[in-house]
């Protein structure tokens, strides 16, 4: 092992350029060269190889986004692309991988290492739905994001009667919606795990103006069976004395200088990730267990998937009482 | 004057609990005792006056929201209301009123001189519509909030070729959409004041992408010809290649705690409405004018149509390019 | 168990008014009353008790300090007071008592627990020094506190050549210095648990100009041997070429909103708290225990010391280079 | 004029960045080229001219900090350095000057001016001493910063009776304590223009207690007569039974991402300079007069001294009670 390969890949989520900055930095303790992959696996397809020294990955640890920037590649994601792909990361000189990204860019990792190409996935994306670790980087600024949007909701909710409705990202998991449901003390959370009518929603609220709330927080996940549009809606003509509030929060989930916990766990796994390629320790998805990090085979992360846990539905519901 | 009424009442707006505090203090080193008026001018026709002292205000600076709560109401805007209203103040011992909110606010204070009690307006509203004052208690901060709004987008938009349509309030006022894009440095900007087609939000988008942008910010006033729905759908269907997303801020523009610009004007409004009454200078709004504050009689106040500085649109699309 | 008390004591941490409203909103759930104990164990000596109901915990979710208020209590550290403190709890007819609080606060409820008052423990505390807990309540609000001081130091150091000397927290404990050092980026650490001379900081700072670094930040925990002032002396004086800069956080590590991470860890540790009075686990200590919540006997937790985790330590030096 | 050189000097504030932006879009819209000048009048100096196109200037204008950086060059502050720097510019075949900076820089620009360059200064501080204009930039960032840490500072307070001191920037002017204060509901603010002895902090600490406060926060500006350090000394020798706590800012008053207030200003600044400078209106500072942007003297500006406003040391003191 000369010379590691680094792309991020998917949607970003903050905390990718500290990774990043740990694998660069990581490397070179132990005097291996570092090439970037730019634009994700399309840059694998066009051979967007450039070398990183330890320098280039100054001031970039608070920084969102990706410095290495990501792109969708179709061409990537047939066999014959992937025959190719595996072709230029050796023409490059790239004797591992690194990837950081989400569960389609874990698939994708999983196929250079089934065709032999020494590689390692970082789990990053703001979902949280990747099977095998606790938590991704990105998830939790996005949560942070969330939260000090319904604490600016509950300024103004407490001067009058309304009903408020925040839509979250998580078209397959309800993920942040239920997470920051909890943390933030809504009253209701919509979520693709669980089916809720219409009629319930407006129940609910009805319930908490009876408990003497003067206002109501609504989370609905944008992949739950009705989407914020829809819910205000209904509430508008079932309940027109309700006022409904709607915010769509959208990619700015996705931005922000990475908290704390994201910086951390980003640094950690990109360390993780360098020792794995030294060790030869191939196929595998850093991930934290508990407080500690650890390898999680590919071929798990990538034939399992992770369901929301409804344990903090129930305690979201007792805590807005 | 013995004693001073106070009330805000419309949408809230960062700040205004700033302001309650300084009308309360100031009025205090004056000897006039200071009476809260809850819910707006609801309170006024239910006679929910409380008084307010030194203590009662403490802690409050920093809140956003407003702690006297604001409401509708619908029976105050009638002339009987409004002679009820009288009465009942009065009737509360309440010599003088100082009223804290939008442009229906400063028309109710009017009804209320008019009918020949001591009365001063603050603006306050995040929306900058009130005519007379170069800002009102709020904007500052329901602009920071956008513009925080706009960096996080920036993050992600960096990495992949995208439109972002973001959707601020003003439903009649392009204001927060039009300084936030000249602030937040948005390619576009859709407000009530200015005809804009959906074709050339298309052409604009492409030719942000010719000069090798890699991503458009596109600011659209919920009063906009077309809004960020519309938007996007035309998008979608006309520009397929174009990746569109939607942020739809909504009421988290209301709300966070006030800054540091939102809190100075609101003490300085607070200061000059407490001395307005004990000067004898009624029925008008506290304006800031300059660097200076100054009254400016809510006749004017109530008459004139504070419109858009286009200045600043053209401003947007020059630093853009 | 019909009543249950709740304290908050010690040095305030973000998020204890979030784990206050868990476990009054838990009580609530299981029918039972919560008596609050105001101000820490001062308030046990003084009988200060008042009930709260669910309404009473609204809105504090996301508040700093504690509504509770805590005080230090020079009467209740004796076994004399210790004895008139169960007394007047069960006067006040508290059949269990929760106690958030740090170490202090541990040894404690560990007393009362011996007296054999029905006791469970929570830790919060800023510095992360308590034995058996992964993380305490309002650590991860003072690491991001920390880290965004760095990153805006980190703006203006890009632009000069200088030395920005960091005062963290941490009398006895390095655990702020050294995590917002890793996550910060820093280029030195100073630590109670880690003897480092003033030579070793010029030499560390002159090689880090070396290596191509425009700037170096170097955090100092209060407890370090050389304080931050006494290091800026020492580089005034030895390296006369090198700005030198210091910024002392003090208290505002204390404040702020609590983090979506404490706002749930806060929440999870209320729930399960109150469990633990009902299920009869007295005499123990809520804890994180990877992401699991456990219970770990007060006995043990009072009876060891945590030390910091020096892995970190050469993780941030590496990760500097 | 054909080309304009740009530079930043003096301490970084927020919203330079934004400001070299409006300048470089401004000149492109009008045809003009911009050469960088690196590392303020050190890179007249040294020759350190860059070309910035449009593209070079994207994705900064919410950066802290400058991307031109700065540094103080003892060589240009000789007359025999001015003539040099005069050649070098032409040299560099420079036109015009724009220097963004403190009151030093704007004395610079002046001699540059006198020696027939034209030249145009934009203010940017965050110590707003310049005279001139209302608001330099950077200021209102600043403010923000020191206002949120207050606001920290009292979520602690409100649990504990504790004085706390803050010290900020300004050694000689008092304004960014003065006006924190009154922002952030200061209950003392000790400046270099008003005498204030130590016996007056004791006893307006006892009055605030005896008034049923239950904290005291006294900004310290670092070049009042006696500094934080000094205060909290003597209170801790003189006044015991109050627990004494400090905050030093420091740099990160510098940093941070500009507020929309900076970020506005620095881009109407950016305009107007090179309008100044397409219009031969040389020898100037643009300035914020009201809500205009006027142009004012160098001369003028270079020899006037700006006072702190004692009318708001009087709000601060009444509005604390």
């Amino acid at each position: 092992m000369n010379c590691i390969g680094i792309l991020t890949s998917g949607g970003d989520a903050p905390g990718m350029n500290a990774c990043v900055r740990a694998v660069v930095r990581t490397a070179m303790s132990h005097n291996l060269q570092v090439k970037a992959v730019l634009q994700g696996f399309d840059g694998v397809m066009k051979c967007a190889f450039q070398e990183l020294r330890a320098r280039d990955v100054g001031g970039i640890i608070q920084k969102g986004g990706t410095i290495l920037q990501t792109a969708r590649s179709k061409e990537f994601y047939t066999p014959e692309g992937q025959d190719q792909g595996l072709k230029n990361l050796r023409y490059g000189g790239i004797d591992g991988l690194i990837v950081i990204g989400g569960d389609g860019s874990m698939r994708a990792t999983m196929a250079l290492h089934q065709r032999g190409l020494p590689a390692v996935g970082v789990p990053a994306t703001i979902d949280n739905d990747i099977w095998g670790t606790n938590m991704a980087i990105g998830v939790d600024t996005a949560l942070n994001t969330i939260v000090e949007a319904i604490d600016k909701l509950r300024d103004t909710a407490s001067s009058h009667k309304r009903a408020f409705l925040v839509e979250t990202m998580g078209r397959r998991s309800g993920y942040l919606a239920l997470m920051s449901g909890v943390i933030g003390g809504a009253e209701m959370i919509l979520i693709p795990e669980v089916d809720t009518s219409l009629e319930e929603v407006v129940d609910t609220i009805a319930q908490a103006y009876a408990r003497g709330k003067t206002h109501a927080i609504i989370m609905v996940a944008e992949g739950a069976k009705h989407n914020a549009a829809q819910v205000a809606q209904y509430l508008t003509e079932h309940a027109p004395n309700m006022q409904t509030r709607v915010t769509i929060l959208g990619h700015i989930q996705r931005g922000g200088q990475p908290t704390a916990f994201d910086r951390l766990l980003a640094a950690r796994f990109g360390v993780r990730a360098v020792e794995a390629l030294i060790n030869g320790e191939y196929g595998a998805m850093t991930a934290l267990d508990g407080r500690e990090i650890a390898l999680v085979p590919l071929s798990e992360v990538t034939s399992n998937e992770r369901g929301a846990n409804l344990e903090y539905y129930k305690m979201a519901r007792m805590l807005a009482k």
